[in-house]
C-alpha cells in the first residue's frame, strides 16, 4: 500500500532544510522499501506571493488527503505590514484547525554531542529530556470574539479570547498522560489558575482525569513559576502539558535550554494520528538562502513522522542513529558550531547523514 | 510633612521579610529624618482569615490614602480550592486596579556577589541588568467577559478576555520609553502580533510613540521568542515592555536568569507616582515560620519606595550600600547559600544590614 507524504517547504529556510530532509526520506524509502509517494505544495508566504492566499485550496486538500505532512517554516518581516487574515501564519494556523491537529509534541532533548552548546551551566541541563505537549487548535489562538473595534470614546480597543472547552480539555489530557505512561511517569500541567477562570476548568480536568492513569503522578504549577523552574532546575520535568499560548512560550523556553534549536522537531497530530511534522525553529530569513541553516531538526521531524505517523520504527531509528554519528564525526552547521566543530554547509549536513545512512 | 508608608505583610513568609524590611526603614527615618509614620494592614489570606474578603474595605481605604506601600506577598495552597473571587490574589489584584497602579518596573539584575548562584554561565548572565516594564491593570487578567458557561452541547467552556484600550497601550509605553531613556536607550516590545489581534494594536500603539523619543531605539519581538532570547543571550535586553500575562510570564524568567530572585524588588505604580513595592518571589508557603526566608528583596523593595514614591534618594541609596556590605561579608540566606557563604536566618540578615546602615 502506498502511502503519501506531503512536503510544505513553506518561508526563509523552509525550502532548504526541506529539501535536505526529503533527500533523506527518498534514501529510507529505497532502503527499507516504504513505498513512500512524494508530493509538495505550497503554504505560507510562499503561497501568498503565487496564489494571493497562505492557504490555498490546493494545499488543504493536498493536506487532508496526505499520510503525513513535513513542514519547514512559515513567515517573514516581507509579509508583517499584512491584515492578520492575509499573513503566512495563517496557513500554518489554518491547518493546525482544518485537520484538527490539536495535540504537538515537543520534546526539548539536549544531545550530548551538543552539551556545550547551552548558554545553562552543564551540570543543570545534562542529560535533559523534557516532553511538552501543547494543545494546539484552541485557546486563545482561536478563540472568538477577536478583533478591534471603536469604543463610543472614540478610541479603538483590541480583543482575544481564551476559551476552551472541557472536551478539548480532556482530549489534550489524555496525550499528555498517555506520553507520561511511555515516559517517567511524571505530568506537570501549566495554568493560571490563580487568575484565569478557562485555567481553573483545565485544572479540574486534569485532576479528573488523573483517576484514570493513577500510574502517573500529576503536578499543577502556575505558568510563570514553570517558566523559573525551567530556567533554574529543568530536569524537574518529565511531561509538561499546557494550553495554546503558554505552549507557546514554555516550549520555545525549553528548547533553547538545550542551546541547539536548530536540532529540536515537533509534532502536531490528531486524533487518527495523522501528522504534521515541521523543526522547532522558524524560518529564520535573515539567513535564508545562503546554505547556512541546520536542516537536522527537519530531518530529526522526518524520523518522528515515520514513527508515529507511517509507523515505520526501523527507517526512524535508522535516521536518528545517522544524525548521532555525524554529529560524533563533528560535523556542525553554524547555529551549533563549536571550536572543535568542523563547520559544514546545509547540503553538506544532509550528503553526511546520508552517507552514515 | 509627614508621610506614610502601608505595610502589607500578607501571606507565607510576607510577615518575616516585611518585618524585617520595617525596622530597616524606621531605622532610616530616624537617621535621615524624613517624618515617615508605618500603618499597617491585613490582605491576602491573612485578610480572608479575619475579615471574610482578601481586600478588606479599611485596607483599600488606607491604602488609597497612603504616600506608599509596602506589600509581602499573598497567596498558599491553604486557599488554592476557593472560588476565584475569595483567593488571596484578589486581595493583591484588587490593590493594583483600584490604585491604578498600572506600572509594573521589574529588574531583573545580576549582584556580582551571587553571580555563582545562576544557573546559567557566568559570561552569559555577569554584568545582566534588564529592566521590564509590565502593563499591571489590563490584559487577560481584568478583561471581561470572563467565568465558565453551560454550552447547548451540555458541556461547559472556560473564557477569559485579553482586552487593550489604545490609552492603556500608550501610558504603558510612555512608562517603557522613559525608562529605556534614563538607561541604555533601548527598548523591547514583546507581543503575539502573528496571532493575536489585541497586539497588533499595541506594536501600532509603540511605532506610534516612537516618534516622540527619537533617542530610543525601538525594536519588536515575538513572546516565544523572548522566552528563548531572555534564555540565550539576555544582555541583548535593556527595557522590556509588554501586557500584564507575558510580563507576569517573561519578568519571571528573567528574575530567574540570575539565581537570585529573594534579591529582586519591585514597582507598582500609578500616574501620580503613588506606588505599591514588593519582592518578585511569592509567599513560600513551604518555608513560612521558619525564619529561613530572604528578606533582602524586600528591603531592596523599600528602597525602590523611597526613591521613587517618597524621593528620597539618600536613604534608598544607604540601604542599597549596607545590602551590598552585607553580601560582601558573606552572608546568606538558604537561598543563596554557597560555599563559602555564612548562613544567617531571616532576622539575623535584617539584623545585619541594620549594623552596616
Ligand atoms: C508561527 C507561529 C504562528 C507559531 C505559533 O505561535 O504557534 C510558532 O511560533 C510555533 O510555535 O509553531
Ligand atoms: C499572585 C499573582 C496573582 C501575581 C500575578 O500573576 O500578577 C504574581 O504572580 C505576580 O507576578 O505579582
Amino acid at each position: 500500500m502506498s502511502r503519501t507524504v506531503l512536503l510544505l517547504p513553506g518561508d526563509g529556510i523552509g525550502p532548504e532544510i526541506v529539501a535536505q530532509a526529503e533527500r533523506i526520506l527518498r534514501a529510507v524509502n529505497e532502503k527499507f522499501d516504504l513505498n513512500l509517494t512524494f508530493e509538495s505544495a505550497l503554504v505560507g508566504g510562499a503561497a501568498l506571493e503565487e496564489m494571493n492566499t497562505p492557504l490555498p485550496d490546493a494545499t488543504l486538500d493536498r493536506a487532508t488527503k496526505a499520510d503525513a505532512i513535513l513542514l519547514g517554516a512559515v513567515g517573514g518581516p516581507k509579509w508583517d505590514g499584512l491584515p492578520m487574515a492575509e499573513r503566512p501564519e495563517k496557513g500554518l494556523l489554518g491547518l493546525r484547525s482544518k485537520l484538527e491537529l490539536f495535540a504537538n509534541l515537543r520534546p526539548a532533548v539536549l544531545y550530548p554531542q551538543l552539551a556545550s552548546a547551552s548558554s545553562l551551566k552543564p551540570e543543570v541541563v545534562s542529560g535533559l529530556d523534557i516532553m511538552i505537549v501543547r494543545e494546539l487548535t484552541g485557546g486563545i489562538y482561536f478563540g472568538q470574539p477577536r478583533g478591534v473595534r471603536q469604543l463610543e470614546s472614540g478610541e479603538r480597543q483590541g480583543f482575544n479570547t481564551y476559551t476552551y472547552t472541557e472536551s478539548e480539555v480532556r482530549r489534550i489530557g489524555r496525550v499528555a498522560f498517555e506520553a507520561a505512561q511511555q515516559r517517567n511517569k511524571k505530568l506537570c500541567s501549566v495554568d493560571k489558575a490563580n487568575v484565569l477562570e478557562v485555567t481553573v476548568m483545565w485544572r479540574e480536568i486534569m485532576n479528573d482525569l488523573q483517576r484514570e492513569y493513577p500510574d502517573v503522578e500529576l503536578s499543577h504549577m502556575y505558568v510563570d513559576n514553570a517558566a523559573m523552574q525551567l530556567v533554574r532546575a529543568p530536569k524537574q520535568f518529565d511531561v509538561i502539558v499546557t494550553g495554546n499560548m503558554f505552549g507557546d512560550i514554555l516550549s520555545d523556553e525549553a528548547a533553547m535550554l538545550t542551546g541547539s534549536i536548530g536540532m529540536l522537531p515537533s509534532a502536531s497530530l490528531n486524533s487518527e494520528k495523522q501528522g504534521m511534522y515541521e523543526p522547532c525553529h522558524g524560518s529564520a530569513p535573515d539567513i535564508a538562502g545562503q546554505g547556512m541553516a541546520n536542516p537536522l531538526a527537519t530531518i530529526i521531524s522526518a524520523a518522528m513522522m515515520l514513527r508515529y505517523s507511517l509507523n515505520q520504527e526501523e527507517a526512524a531509528a535508522a535516521i536518528e542513529a545517522a544524525v548521532s554519528t555525524v554529529l560524533d564525526q563533528g560535523l556542525r552547521t553554524a547555529d551549533i558550531m563549536s571550536e572543535d566543530g568542523t563547520r559544514v554547509s546545509t547540503s553538506e549536513m544532509g550528503d553526511a547523514v546520508l552517507a552514515a545512512l
